[in-house]
């Protein structure tokens, strides 16, 4: 049995050091793989079917919004990727470069694309005439890849899956109607169905998109207080448009640039994910995401009836939730810290004893607790459960991320809670980059963004300069 | 209306020039762009939306025989290539070369994923221990690189997107099983969903994959007698696992290698769907696969009542079918042609006079059978007319496949046939790869598949030495 020792064997603590709690989550909940190919990793089926729910999910509201999805060639040419003088410098040193198709050196290097909006540009280029063609509002689900040199499973790697939409539209108005319309989606979806908050807010022009015009983005916390970046929005103007000559002829027949609008979200928010909620025995999926959300483990699964009833109970649960048996031959103990490992939300346990008094257990993996439920009701009781599982995760992560923001009004305080508590801190700022880049440097905490809803001023001067205050930041560690 | 003419002009005819027609048709139904990068496709949203059916459909079946979905990474190191030495040579030549990181040359230059068993090879290498551990029954849907001198939209460009799945297993005998069941999910998958006749059958040596043991096909007719490769399903044995050291302990505790498929199904087949049901008006989109099953036509929609009656049957007609309304400003005659040539399978004719009726027309793509139908009977008759479709389809494709097959029993005769008729040639075989090389050189056929169901023995002799015959061959010219 030494293979079932290898796979109980304790994760680390968070509190010991969360870093490797989270490589171990990562591997024993066998989301990923290590691979031969430096930086890139192996999505796993447990791992790959969360990123499925998340693309089926989002993918209904994109098209809900009126997207459609294509599909663009993963290799950009160098010419083309030059062509926007901001997106080159910021893309051009983290990128991988095909040099040799077949046994030939290509006249043009290609690189593999890291995002795609000069291939979209070169696309609707040719493909947008006259207002009628407008608005475009293409997506696309794709691998891309960024030479990084530090990488972390999901989190950060050479490459990762995500979407990108890439939108075009008449004037500047609908443009940046597109990019909070789609900024929203993303924050929705990451409230209602990972469970996980989020803070709405606009990039500095530092922390902005390379070419953009200015980024929007949700920023989740992290268990640890660290905050990760979890989609963004970007709104272009017409920048692309004049770099590219992207123009139409509107209805007094008059030439105009389009105006431009991209937005991703990747499988880094698995990364999310697993550390807002996990916990010290491993992964806990909120259920609107998790694979499967039931799992039955028979005891005494030999016991006559145990395993009849045990699929019957299957059977009735299908209907109202994902639910699969657990009939190997490991015991139950082992079963149950596997299933915990992999944060199943419900374990439905069941045996002769159950059987005969007519019941079963469920026992929440996001908190534990047993609740002994009568056969007669149980599929009543899982579609409750789901759903006040689904809320109270969420609750429990906003609690947590509301209790981890502090407001600080010169750099002395910002410097102490920076040090002392992990979190968000909130500042206002004057609008200077040089206060951006000092604090940055200082107290190595960035700002996440400008936040839509709360721009209330906690004081009138700048947390840096003390000089009058423009806006509003969130400042913090980030993944 | 400039724009308008040019968007319903002339689609060169079959007759005349089959291969303009071919792109003519994936041109104008919008299913594909040229890109800046040579060789490779951009998938517009009409097409992109064909392969989500495809897609969608698919991964229904795989999952129902037990396929987990994973995702590995893109890049193949050269050392990791050239472990398998059949593998390497035959896909070495035409594979790009990624060589520089960032601005860093790489020390061990990558190649961008022709397909990928030698990565599911070396993940299977760690994380296959013990038969506890078999099958791996895995699957992903990605992109492929292959650098073609010669490109055609879908039949054959530089990236392409496709589905690979790579299983591995305890014994030959399971792995072969899989083998042909997965043939067999690609078969029926063509014939149900794509009304797409194959024949199901296995590549000579000279034809089989490189590194695989045996591989099967299933092989379509399209509309000009050349056959398309539609589907592959390899046997590999052991030969992988023995180059790359996989090995399981067996309930003996004795080390065993494991035996492997793998089996891929690609964008290529859309071309297969236009090029066997399409016609001079363009595409014919079979219902099941169609991403808009009825377009309804407002005749005078700015009448009285025309539109909102429209969209009441748009409502009515979503229980049963995927369903739009066109309401653009064209006129009707130029959105009948704008559908026909896009392929959707029924049109929804409703003007101010069939309203006053109580009745609409139906129009058929395939056949242009124009329906008169009761507004009260229409979901019926839509429902009805789809699935008829579909079946009539499916019927035309195979009656048109099988007065394209003729035998040959002698050299003579199949180079006559060669020469004159296009279509599968049936022809005995001696078992000879020098016999197979004869018969392309000469007469530019290849030996398409040795088929499991009819193997009859048409003669005694091979069709090219007259030497005793084993195998009954389909040859044919093919895409």
């Amino acid at each position: 049995m030494a293979k079932e020792k290898k796979l109980v064997e304790q994760i680390t603590s968070m509190k010991e050091d969360f870093a490797q709690w989270y490589t171990d989550v990562v591997k024993k909940a066998e989301l990923i793989d290590y691979s031969s190919v430096k930086g890139c990793m192996i999505i796993k089926p447990a791992g790959y079917a969360i990123w499925e729910n998340i693309q089926h999910e989002l993918d209904r509201r994109f098209k809900e919004t009126g997207v459609e999805n294509v599909y663009l060639p993963m290799f950009i040419p160098e010419s083309l990727l030059e062509k926007e003088k901001d997106h080159v410098e910021g893309f051009a040193p983290e990128v991988a470069w095909v040099t040799m198709g077949g046994l030939q050196p290509l006249q043009e290097r290609l690189c593999v694309r890291p995002t795609s909006e000069t291939l979209f540009c070169d696309f609707y280029k040719n493909d947008i005439h006259s207002y009628r063609d407008l608005p475009k509002v293409y997506n696309q689900w794709c691998s891309v890849v960024r030479w990084e040199k530090e990488t972390r499973p999901f989190l950060r790697s050479r490459e990762f899956l995500w979407q990108e939409g890439h939108t075009a539209h008449a004037t500047a108005e609908e443009a940046r109607e597109r990019t909070i319309q789609m900024l929203n989606v993303y924050a929705d979806f990451c409230e209602e169905v990972l469970a996980m908050p989020v803070i709405r807010g606009q990039k500095t022009d530092k922390e902005k998109f390379a070419g953009a015009e200015a980024t929007f983005t949700i920023e989740a916390l992290m268990h640890d207080g660290k905050a990760l970046q979890s989609g963004t929005s970007h709104d272009f103007g017409d920048g692309f448009a004049r770099a590219f000559e992207i123009q139409y002829t509107d209805k007094e027949n008059q030439l105009q640039y389009v105006h431009q609008t991209s937005w991703g979200l990747s499988t880094r928010l698995i990364g999310g994910v697993i550390m807002v909620h996990g916990d010290d025995s491993g992964l806990v999926l909120p259920p609107r995401i998790a694979p499967v959300q039931v799992m039955i483990v028979p005891i005494r699964q030999d016991a006559e009836g145990v395993l009849d009833k045990a699929k019957e109970l299957c059977e009735t649960l299908k209907s109202v939730s994902r639910v699969k048996i657990d009939d190997s031959e490991k015991s139950p103990g082992y079963k149950f810290a596997e299933q915990e490992m992999r944060g199943i939300p419900l374990r439905l346990e069941l045996g002769p004893k159950d059987i005969e008094a007519g019941r079963c257990i469920l026992v929440r993996r996001d908190n534990g607790e047993k609740i002994e439920t009568p056969l007669a009701e149980v599929s009543d009781v899982v579609e409750r459960l789901l759903i006040q599982i689904q809320k109270e995760m969420f609750e429990r992560a906003k609690a947590h991320r509301d209790s981890h923001i502090s407001d600080a009004k010169d750099l002395e305080e910002l410097r102490r809670i920076a040090e002392d508590k992990a979190g968000f801190i909130r500042g206002m700022w004057c609008g200077e980059t040089a206060c951006e880049e000092k604090i940055k440097e200082e107290l190595a905490v960035t700002s996440r963004c400008m936040p839509f809803t709360d721009q209330e001023r906690i004081s009138e001067t700048c947390v840096c300069c003390g000089k009058p205050a423009k806006k509003l930041i969130y400042w913090g560690k980030a993944y």
